[in-house]
């Protein structure tokens, strides 16, 4: 294991946190590769041992991807989008037998595999200022301009995580913190094992690994994709398709009151993810977090691993995403060195996600959910994924299953409809970066400079109480102790402003990241109704040149029309649960922020009460 | 009125300030020369109008004071102490015949007298960053090491105050907040009239002007000088004097429960400073601030402009200062542009001043103490003060005319006596330096970036909740109008923040302040202790070689006795009075922080109530 490697970068160790500082071309012995978060263990020539950034070493494994550490510069945020995409063959060769659908996704196995031992990490970026900021990884690019996606075109350098160099720092948020900007590390096997969802990369081609982001909504690029010689404008093949796909359930739209909805479950199907367990195979040499997730109509709990939360979400996006937008998963974090806040975060996000999941009656009820929730063994699950992965009404095909019981739109109103959900779609997502961008600015205050301030306060009323206490004075302690007392007070106010953001911000952050992530996939759903409305548009013109039939054209209009029941229906869902979120979110935010108050509130009157009434 | 000037340096104007941009060379014509507060109103040769700072004009004025107006550079923070002393041969000329003494304190005079027109102010700090902070006049350095006058050296480059060159600005402090730094300006016409007392800079040459700053005690170096050929070894004068003082005033020390403590008279005197009138003369080309100061006593109002306060400060210093710390006066302040605000704070910390000396015992029943406050009309005044400024039981004679009612003390004892106050006084220095240190960040912090963090966390709940309200969604109303609530809420939070300072941290950093000054007495006082204390321990040697003989030495001792018990009871007044007043101040910080958070508390539930139990 031990062996000599180049340091390709100059790393300077932060005191305190193990590490080890090294120069370039220095020299040093590895000491432990298993450390994880991109950080190795290695003694320099001085017998000198303490961690190093792994990508600032040469290390020579025998990995085609170990390519990424010997580029000239360490990679940096903005650039890691140029790193070669991981080549996959390594892993191929372990893969069990599959369709070709599957050579994509191959993950979602729960039985025993050969697994890769010692999977190496993709280089991780190193920021020069710490990490220390929790929030820095959600991209609020609010104040900056229009975000990537609404700007139509895509972006792979956008990355505002800062991978936290400072394993053991004394910063007291939670590593997990750093959201779902996480987005180059495809390969935490400290964590999860292998996920072999590379085809970003090599199938779209389009900013690879970085279209997996929270609000980089990819369900449309990938779903087009599948069928072969289907050009990009999208939604022809359902508008034109001959025959629509036959045996397949049924989706109603119904008129309520607020206009088109889906059909609603009577009883609301959700789940609890809890319990996560770490487990292990290869002998040992591979760990992973399996959670146990249990659904209330069952309540039966199955467990998955990371990795089969991530097939299901590649299952829904192509199934459903040009319908339906699907949020991504909490992304892979590249660090775990806080290794119970980790899973704890990543718990609460998944929990979250599946929440989300269970409470859209189109996914609840979808098969492969179903599946997901309530498998019975090890045969039923494996038997449900292949036909899952089978299944051929995916992508835009979706719109075929849809039944509105409604009368046509007219076309003009399709694209009003279509315009004011861009609109708004839009707008919510500046706001709901806005309220990032603050959110993060006021994290840090409170639990940076401001409880520091607070305690100085304290600690110098408690230094003037005891200089009066030398005073000899008769008859001091009245005065003293009450003062002491007092700057005590001041220095409880200032661990409560640190800790309070954790009780209420943090849950205002969550939602509007979670809103964030899902108002970032609105923008390719409406490409593909755009698209729609623009083949309608085009109707006369393709008829006159014979590209389609008279016939074909009312076809397509009425297909159209479907497509914008699907989109209200989702609108509407969309709305009454933001409206419910928010509800909800605001309530518990002014309610812990009201305590908070209250409390120091009580604190200083209990400090007042000490003093002697004069 | 209107002539051509050039301009001596570049100016930059702050938008919104009435102020005009100017470039060194340029030539402006002075449009208004009374604006006051170094402001010259002035027109470019495009015909605009606005205010520049009078220094950075070459005002071609027929005074000798305008020539600090052509030094090279701009005078900047730490320089001013090297500006000239003001040749005072242009005021003799019209100040009225007086007695040698009367030729240092000449402006004590309640009749009309002719007056100088116009009187040039002497240049004023410019400094860059726009002087938006109220206690940088503090000159807190607690943390850079020990004060001035605690290291024992006389300096004259103390000054921490920024003239703020912002006439109306968005700083919502007072100017009046600049505090006692504000020592160079001797010449505030604006808002009194001279101050004839240039001699610190002629007489005691140390440090001229600044001298005369809050923790500047000068009170030994002005006595002692007024006796021709007294060395400042100090109190030999009393400790050897052949014939005590005759027919003065005896002043009685007791053996009270804490120790020697003064006799306190049986009803505590006190009065009210109140209503401050602008009165002028001069036919009206000279304007100042008459303030009306009420006894308990006579309950009789008597008028006095801030000279007079001045002129009683010199007298009770003259006259106490080597027993009693006699605190300086809350100085005169370089701008005025703010001028309710002004006038309000300079009342409020006379107020502050006058009833610390009616507090003491010694002061309030001194003679021209009692002159001030209760002369029955202008000849009364005039001849008090011509008494009071012939006094000539000054200076380290006040020993002369304490009487303890005990024993005589051991020299050792008075040595250890003197050492504990001299280390108590450092002590509390340095933590009274450190709370107004705090106290500074602490509001800059409150009155800067925190509020503007509130007021941005309340526009992004309002934006957001201004996007949901173009949703079109039915029932969206519940939720936004409870969210633009919640946001409305937080902008008042974020005022309330920005203005709490002034109603809690205020008192806390006045009073402190208060005590700064007059710690800042203390070296002085106690280094006429210790000197009287070394001389005592030189008795033996001084008898030896016939420079004084036996019988003088037991004199000495028992007057050193004296002194120890005048500087006990002193000391026992001070603790006594400094946990009154920490006691008071305390608890109206801490009772109005309480109310604070819990208005802010209650405006949370508030908004809280508006939102819809789900």
């Amino acid at each position: 294991m031990a062996n000599k490697v180049q340091v390709l970068y100059d790393f300077s160790a932060e005191p305190g946190n193990n590490e080890l500082s090294v120069r370039e071309g220095e020299t040093v012995t590895v000491t432990n590769q298993n450390i994880g978060g991109g950080w190795i263990e290695a003694q320099n020539s001085r017998g000198e041992v303490g961690l190093v950034p792994e990508d600032y070493l040469e290390l020579s494994k025998p990995s085609p991807l170990t390519g990424a550490g010997t580029t000239t510069a360490p990679p940096s945020v903005g650039n890691v989008a140029a790193a070669p995409p991981p080549d996959l063959s390594f892993f191929d060769a372990f893969a069990p037998a599959s369709t070709p659908a599957q050579s994509q996704v191959d993950a979602g196995e729960l039985s025993p595999q050969p697994d890769t031992p010692d999977t190496p990490y993709l280089p991780h970026e190193q920021t020069s200022n710490g990490g220390g900021d929790p929030w820095s990884a959600w991209n609020t690019d609010a104040t900056g301009g229009a975000s990537n996606n609404w700007a139509s075109k895509p972006e792979g350098t956008q990355t505002g995580r800062s991978a936290a160099p400072d394993p053991w720092g004394a910063q007291s948020h939670p590593q997990a913190y750093q959201g779902p900007g996480a987005e180059e590390d495809e390969w935490d096997d400290e964590w999860d094992d292998v996920k072999s969802s590379g085809y970003a990369e090599s199938e779209s081609g389009e900013g690879g690994a970085f279209q997996r982001g929270g609000a980089q909504g990819t369900a449309m690029k990938i779903s087009l994709n599948k069928f072969p010689g289907f050009s990009k404008s999208g939604p022809e093949l359902y508008l034109l398709a001959k025959q629509l796909v036959k045996g397949s359930q049924k989706l109603s739209i119904y008129m309520g009151e607020v206009g088109p909805v889906w059909s609603y479950p009577d009883n609301q199907l959700d789940c609890v993810v809890a319990d996560p367990k770490k487990g292990s195979k290869m002998y040992g040499l591979k760990s992973y977090i399996e959670y146990q997730v249990t659904p209330n109509t069952t309540n039966r709990p199955v467990n998955h691993r990371y990795k089969h939360f991530d097939w299901l979400y590649e299952r829904l996006l192509d199934k459903l995403g040009s319908a339906i937008p699907i949020p991504s998963l909490p992304d892979k974090q590249v660090t775990g060195r806080f290794e119970e806040e980790f899973i704890k975060m990543r718990m609460e996000r998944l929990q979250g996600w599946m929440t989300r999941m269970c409470r859209h009656p189109v996914v609840s009820s979808s098969e492969v959910f179903q599946l997901f929730l309530t498998y019975k063994d090890e045969k039923d699950w494996k038997t449900g994924k292949r036909k899952a992965e089978k299944d051929e009404t995916v992508g835009v095909m979706i719109f075929a299953t849809i039944e509105p019981e409604a009368p046509d739109l007219d076309p003009i109103e399709v694209e009003q409809k279509c315009d004011q959900f861009s609109r708004f779609t839009k707008a919510m997502d500046d706001g709901v970066k806005e309220i990032l961008t603050v959110g993060q600015e006021h994290w840090k205050r409170c639990t940076g400079p401001l409880p520091k301030e607070y305690q100085r306060i304290g600690k110098a009323f408690q230094n003037l109480s005891s200089v009066f206490n030398s005073s000899g004075y008769q008859g001091e302690a009245t005065l003293t102790d009450a003062m002491t007392a007092a700057g005590k007070t001041y220095e409880e106010i200032a661990l409560m402003v640190a800790e309070q953001p954790r009780k209420d911000l943090h849950f205002l952050m969550e939602t509007n990241n979670e809103y964030k992530g899902l108002l970032g996939c609105f923008p390719d759903t409406l490409a593909v109704h755009k698209a729609g409305i623009e083949k309608v548009k085009e109707g006369d013109k393709l008829v006159a040149t014979s590209k389609i039939g008279p016939q074909e054209k009312v076809t397509m209009a009425k297909r159209v029309s479907t497509m914008s029941y699907t989109l209200q229906a989702e609108m509407n869902h969309f709305h009454s649960n933001r409206i419910y979120d928010y509800n909800r979110v605001m309530q518990l935010y002014l309610e812990e922020q009201a305590k908070f108050y209250e409390t120091i509130a009580e604190k200083l009157r209990q400090a007042h009460a000490q003093f002697t009434t004069m």
